[in-house]
């Protein structure tokens, strides 16, 4: 199996690792906009070799983990180079703009729109781990436009490692992740500012926050490119996620006012129902 | 040693665990509204005995563990009932509106206001953990008030917990924990909401969320009872730090509407830094 991945960070290196695990027959190219990740991922033989853009035919796998501005971007002339045979898959965390981009493109067959559900708040190669995706959600975006065995094949791939598929519309998916993920983010951002703007002694931060604070605001040390990014992306879907956030805080805000200790208990222990729906993951 | 502990919850319960690890001759009596968990925890031996509250003397500490409003509410008849010997250490997370219910009590010397930086998001005695306390924090607030002979006893007892003593004024106390832990657990509490609310389909948060949705909403699991009675406890300080992050919130979204991708990997460039302030943690 012939593997190139564009975009050596934490999705993409860490995919590598378990490819090269679970396959005794594979070479991986790899590239990246920074040498740094591309002489790290070398020297960890977290790659074998390094990918060269102008030459991207006879791949089976072309996996695009950089992004979504930069896929949306480079997925048109990307599937301009490859062969018949090569599958281009990309790991964007947004799909409907991204599958529109290459919609009445010739090659729409190779391409197949994916999205792991699976990362932590670090970035680049040196956080890749070769259990990242072991039990996690593979979702797959409108399979109906990619050539049924090249689907079949990478469907196959993404359960080798451990993977399990769920396949969706990308205008759903978009709107579903708005909330699931792209919600936490943001609101983890927010809380990281509010406390550091307030608190100008870091000791303080210190010695009051437990680890309530530190799970609450984990989220926060998550790459702001990778993010930028998404939200610009998903910009429609996020605002109107953030719209009724800020309208629940709003509400809430106003129980606390009034002092009205029995619908703040009403209210909290609907919410305590998300533990069992947690239960679920993991 | 005599210790009587009001309230045996996680924390109540975990510090009884942790009392009668360290120390050979101790007798806790322990006292809960809830029938069960008084059962629960005799049968279990995190306390010796049931605690009656119309019998408070001879004991060497009283800890309330129960919810800040009823902190406020019985701390003063508690005193009434103690004897010179015994020292009352309240852990409400909220501190000045106690202190200040007390500040003229003849007894005032008897009593010692305190906030362990410790707690998990489960609640009742089958959470308690013998090892909560291990390194963490305890704020100690208008110290000057506390018997300085009972104060120092005290200090020495919960160093032999393992706990790092800190000393705070009481109304710094609640202005900081207002934006280090309790808008943690609003901004968890809503994000709960905001996505439960979205998506009536609960396989589709299984399927989409990933770990980080699970930290961040982690706080929402929390107890009803304990966080409404915060909440309006320190009404104040928190209605100021939600409007602070309610405006942060507004300022991003104008960023993502503008599709200002500059300007949020600055703003998020700056939050990042919180990851240095969260390596002191632990």
């Amino acid at each position: 199996m012939k593997v190139g991945i564009l975009g050596l960070g934490l999705i993409g290196a860490s995919i590598s690792l378990k490819l090269k695990e679970v396959n005794d027959d594979i070479s991986v190219y790899g590239f990246d906009k920074n040498d740094q990740s591309v002489d790290f991922s070398l020297s960890k033989q977290i790659i074998d070799k390094k990918l060269d853009l102008g030459a991207l035919l006879d791949f089976d796998y072309l996996f695009l983990a950089i992004p979504v501005e930069s896929i949306k971007s480079e997925l048109s002339s990307i599937l301009d180079k490859i062969s018949e045979k090569t599958l281009v898959i990309d790991f964007g965390s947004t799909k409907y703009q991204i599958c529109n981009s290459v919609s009445n493109h010739i090659k729409r067959g190779n391409f197949l729109a994916a999205h792991p559900i699976a990362g932590t708040e670090f970035s680049g190669p040196a956080a890749a781990k070769k259990d990242l995706f072991d039990n996690k959600v593979m979702i797959l975006c409108e399979t109906e436009n990619t050539n049924p065995s090249l689907l079949s094949s990478a469907i196959k791939m993404f359960k080798s490692l451990g993977m399990n598929i769920k396949t969706m519309d990308a205008i759903d998916h978009d709107r579903h992740i708005a909330y699931v993920s792209h919600l936490s983010h943001i609101s983890s951002f927010m809380l990281g500012k509010t406390v550091m703007d307030k608190e100008d002694d870091e000791q303080t931060i210190y010695d009051m926050a437990g680890s309530g604070f530190e799970s609450t605001v984990r989220l926060a040390k998550s790459s702001p490119e990778m993010w930028s990014s998404i939200f610009i992306e998903n910009k429609k879907n996020i605002i109107e996620s953030l719209d009724e956030y800020i309208l629940n805080i709003n509400n809430f805000k106003k129980l606390i006012e009034s002092s009205n200790q029995e619908n703040l208990n009403t209210e909290m222990k609907k919410i305590n129902g998300i533990k069992e729906i947690l239960k679920g993951i993991n």
